[in-house]
């Protein structure tokens, strides 16, 4: 790629950008889209627009996105997204911090070298590498030249940068999530702890009991009650019958009132065919057949309802205490002697919890984690196959070179230079969609009890899964494919050696592009958030029909860590590996972050509901991935400063250990507080005496729970044997 | 080393041992002896016999030894001695197991073929290395034959008897922790925690109330007071200043006493010199004068007492509950939201605790770990050079030849074979008496806490330089020194193989003979107890005046795991790498554990007192380096076979992965229960209220105890906000 397709690249990406902007502006400004633009103020039962910006100035979301705090983040969208926030920060602290330095200082010692002018010379066979911006690059040094220094200081200062301020942001993180634990509010998840691979209970007793009195042995004073863990598979199957027919009945209650006109009072009632997809079959008054329906449903519900309490019941439990101390303090405590029973950890919240996993056993769990990671390995190995060959091949050169009949298309200016400019980007982004679903559901099968942990595992393996393919891949893939070509004529070791040092700063051109289109139209398309309301108001005019059918049309989800983190993470690796090869990266990797930081913070405000609370479980893992990134780049360097023939090139050595070291130390002083909540933090007085009630029934799932007050249907698995006083 | 040489080791071992059998039971049938003897029995104030045995017959200790329970063992030497049981007889199972397969099988598949004789026929610059013994082993078969397949299938025998035993071995010992844990007696350590790296107290508040408050919010109920931990050097000098004049007064009234003969019954006052060793300096009235100095010192010590909790207080504290269950649990809960503050862990035995090692701080004693790991790296690999040398120059044709001197006197026949059987064993025996020491002393620097953990710790390290020293050094070294000489005539690299493939047989005989001296004349020493019985009685005769010199005169001190451990451990690595090279081994390993098993249990019934208790916590570290050996023994036999140029040795392989899994799955379910105390062990009801007060002075030190009974001196460290009623 030259520098005029890279700079209409950027133009077009520009345009694209602004154009975006203005749509927000525009139609975030009509009420009738504001459950599109607000639907988190709206569910808080705010109202959609702030107090102060009746003015409905196209620009004020960026001045409220500036002036909000990160307590407001905390209130309105939870700490998790609090924790995005600093990740963010964090970036683009690294990020600009290393720009005032590394800009004004190796810009222009690359520029005025000329390495790259002598090196196209002199190899007349590689015509069309040398661009514009690879002279504002490392490769633009003559090698073994001693303005190597600044370079090699440059590593330096970006790697104590990064250790400063990701220290500051463990500390602030962990601040954050103790505060959110301290929190005197009632959490029901503050005083339940789960249990797994409950052993069989002898002879005489049932799980339940079992279950009580092995924990009114070890907890007489604070042991409240558990719930037996049972396969609802089959309740589950009939709730979400019953449920889509209430919603059918609701559907056809409001045709049937939308049919009552001035001119027919008595309206039309609806009617439908019985058979499949309605298509066929007898038909009926709807309303009657809905009614019918779920009568017949309730009744099976409830037979169901019993026998799962009573005949599927699994070896988990979830057991509630009414202390928080002590909740904490079981959760993290070996109960049994032989560990493989009754282990424990804290509960999530009660919307969290994967139940179909609680009742795998432990070493069946460790079986299957590393079989996963097996499989993980084996996909991240075999997609470095296509990845390489889509490198290679997609540029239009090559295509041409291959699908000569593309030619004539090809020949119109200035299709090319667009075509030029997006086509290895785009197939890249297309491809990398597929993967997330792949990947969570590998992660669900580990065996992961919680739906927050199954995002964070999917989002590690994304993230591994990004940098080799992607960044590595195309990097080395990128050079081992022009290599091959070069390698035919003149097999050589020394020359692979010195291609991969030249297609280094060749890939840092394809990356900026990367980047550039990455934050200009994904961003754009975030903000304006185009797709969901042309799909918000399809629905609205064609399907929905009740107020819970329109609800459902522009619920906005949650702001998807599992794969927003590891995209962010492929830029944070490729702006730090580039930061001292082409410090050009360096801006677009902080206009990246800025944009990022601001357009999620309207969105974090306005838009996203998160599903669930980790409590910012999610940092150790950013943070860890972080130090990877920064140990890649301190590696990619060494390798690179050989490459150039520097003589102190072992200076770089000591900066992978510094690393390491580092994150060995964060991992002992913060990582613990992560995996278990600390008891000083749990020890905080709460305002209110807990309902222990009201925590215990969080926790049912919907399917089982009772539209009857009387409990006696629950007595199967919920035990009842001890209703001790909150403390 | 020849046959005959061996033989005559043998022979030699076990005259000496027939020696010491006939000693022991003439010694210890006079009740003069009884305290040499029978000191454990005598300090748990039992009669020294038991009842059935009035008849001293000299073989009745074998049969009181066999007939003696695991309970009894518990119920007078504690857990870690039943451990210790557990794993000798694991040990003699494996062997048992293995021998009875091998024995049979192998030898006459090795005394059939010939490959040595036709080797040292062919290879005839190397005389005298074929023995009668090695006619016996592996190297005896013919390269490539089809009669190892018996020996591959061997390898598999010996490894799954090992994990089948192993795993036994491991629940029972966990049950044994889990029934003395559980015991309804009140034990000071289970109601206590430690407490580390407590921060700083803020201005206006001291560290005890710091501490006091900290636990009181997280613990209401159940906290009971603390003990900060103190800087004790300057008080402790004092105290032992004063303990030792109490002595030396008891000395001196015992001999003025003793001079009140019939013809002088007002006596002579003893008298000492006050100068440098009693030598020079004025003479005084040694009952006046220590009384005087123990009044002074009293003093001093009450002063200093007052200064040392007021002012020498360390960032350390002990925590006491009232319920055993929440120690338990609060031992092993991160109580911080910062790891490196108030970091805890469960109390140890009041006397092991090793109070100046407290107050070190978390990521020092990190860095301490690491440096001590270094060091004890490095001593290995230097310890190799000697150890090399050692096992090359001390066969006397070396020694003969490198020393010409010597020839007279090793031309002698009769000395000449119990020189050449000896020579090599007993300069490793010594090499190796020097290290435990060293090793402890790295091991306390390391920062660890208490006495059994920095034995557990010492003895791990000494594990490894014997395995990797002496077992590897000895193995190689010889083979390489052998190599040298032959290589400098015909350097080839298949020679090497071939040279380190024969010496493995080679070795085994050094280390048959190492075997058979350490267990006749080792455990002969051991049950006759010569030196002690010499000590104790010139001792008696010449020093001790008073009762309690004399019961320190006799007091026999514990089993010292630091050292019997490892050593044992070196008899299984190499008993267990040669068990299918050269499986006449198998029945002296067998011997050893036997004779071990039956001398040690009478020493543990009637001799020695064990000075900490730590509930088998040794058992995990026996179980790794046991099971570290099996994997070396694995590997080895890899080697060799691949050596014998086996077609099939890749079907060795899967071995040494096996053992790795059947080691992380043992880690996973039995080891955390000896990390921590699991709480449903600790949930047992207790057979009475405990006495918090008994508890809490148990472990305040002996030069911090007050004589008086009143508290307020100890009200600056030891707290007093609580008294809550023990549950």
């Amino acid at each position: 790629m030259d520098f005029s397709s890279f700079l209409t690249s950027l133009g077009t990406s520009f345009v694209i950008f602004l154009l975006l902007m203005i749509v927000f502006a525009f139609l975030s400004s009509k009420p009738g889209n504001n459950v599109v633009y607000y639907p988190n103020r709206i569910l808080k039962g705010l109202d959609p627009l702030e107090e102060g910006s009746k003015s409905r100035n196209p620009f004020s979301w960026i001045k409220e996105a500036l002036s909000s705090s990160e307590t407001d983040i905390v209130a309105m969208s939870g700490v998790d997204t609090a924790v995005h926030f600093v990740f963010l920060t964090t970036v683009l602290g690294i990020l600009v911090l290393s720009g005032v330095i590394l800009l004004p200082v190796l810009l222009p010692l690359s520029a005025t070298d000329n390495a790259v002018k002598t090196q196209s010379k002199s190899q007349k066979s590689s015509n069309g590498t040398f661009s514009e911006l690879d002279k504002l690059s490392m490769a633009n040094i003559t090698a073994k030249s001693s303005r190597l220094w600044g370079f090699l200081i440059a590593c330096y200062w970006v790697s104590i940068v990064a250790y400063v301020l990701l220290w500051r942001a463990y500390k602030h993180v962990s601040w954050l999530r103790a505060e959110a634990l301290k929190s005197p509010d009632v959490k029901p998840e503050q005083f339940a702890i789960v249990v797994r691979d409950i052993p069989h209970a002898p002879q005489g007793q049932t799980r339940k009991e079992l279950v009580d009195s092995y924990f009114k042995a070890i907890y007489p004073e604070t042991f409240y009650r558990s719930i037996i863990v049972t396969d609802n598979k089959a309740v589950n199957k009939i709730w979400e019958a019953l449920e889509k027919y209430k919603k059918k009945l609701a559907r056809a209650e409001a045709v049937y009132a939308g049919s009552k006109t001035d001119a027919k009072p008595e309206g039309t009632r609806p009617t439908n065919k019985t058979g499949f997809l309605g298509l066929v079959g007898e038909k009926v008054d709807s309303i009657e057949y809905y009614n019918e329906k779920i009568n017949e449903l309730i009744a099976r519900l409830e037979s169901e309802q019993k026998v799962t309490l009573r005949e599927k019941q699994q070896d988990a439990a979830l057991v509630f205490f009414s202390n928080r101390v002590v909740a904490a303090s079981a959760a993290q405590s070996l109960h049994a002697q032989m560990v493989d029973t009754w282990s424990v950890f804290d509960a999530p919240g009660p919307n969290q919890l994967i139940w179909p996993n609680l009742k795998i056993k432990y070493f069946q769990r460790e079986l299957r984690q590393y079989l996963v990671y097996f499989i993980v390995a084996l996909t991240i190995f075999f997609y470095m196959i296509p990845i390489t060959f889509i490198s290679a091949f997609t540029t239009l050169d090559n295509l041409v070179k291959y699908l000569p009949f593309l030619k004539p298309i090809v020949n119109i200016k200035a299709l090319r230079t667009v075509l030029e400019a997006y086509l290895p980007q785009l197939a890249l982004i297309i491809f990398l969609a597929f993967l997330p679903k792949l990947l969570l559901f590998l992660s669900k099968f580990e065996g992961i009890p919680t739906e927050s942990h199954a995002v964070r595992a999917a989002s590690g393996k994304y993230f591994y899964f990004t940098v080799l393919n992607v960044f590595i891949g195309v990097t080395i893939g990128g050079a081992l494919f022009k290599a091959f070509k070069r390698i035919e004529k003149n097999p050589n070791l020394g020359e692979i050696a010195s291609l991969l040092a030249e297609s280094l700063p060749g890939s840092a051109t394809f990356f900026l592009t990367y980047v550039a289109l990455k934050f200009f139209i994904g961003y754009g398309l975030e903000l304006s958030r185009i797709v969901p309301l042309i799909i918000y108001h399809l629905k609205r005019k064609y399907l929905c029909k009740t107020e819970a059918e329109l609800k459902e049309a522009w619920h906005p989800g949650d702001l998807g860590y599992g794969t927003r983190v590891p995209g962010d993470m492929l830029i944070v690796t490729i702006v730090i590996c580039y930061s001292v090869i082409a410090p050009v990266i360096i801006p677009f990797g902080a206009l990246y972050f800025a944009l990022g930081w601001l357009v999620l913070r309207n969105q974090a405000l306005k838009v996203y509901v998160p599903t669930y609370e980790s409590y910012g479980r999610m940092w150790p893992h950013i943070h860890n991935r972080i130090l990877a990134s920064l140990i890649l780049y301190q590696i990619t360097m060494f390798g690179y400063f050989g490459l150039q023939k520097f003589y102190y090139t072992p200076l770089l050595l000591p900066l992978p250990f510094l690393s390491l070291i580092f994150g060995f130390v964060c991992a002992k002083k913060f990582y613990p507080a992560f995996q278990h909540p600390a008891l000083e933090v749990a020890a905080n007085p709460l305002k209110e005496v807990p309902n222990m009630e009201l925590i215990f029934r969080a926790f049912i799932p919907p399917s089982l729970r009772s539209e009857k007050i009387d409990d006696d249907r629950f007595e199967d698995a919920l035990s009842q044997t001890s209703r001790a006083t909150p403390v």
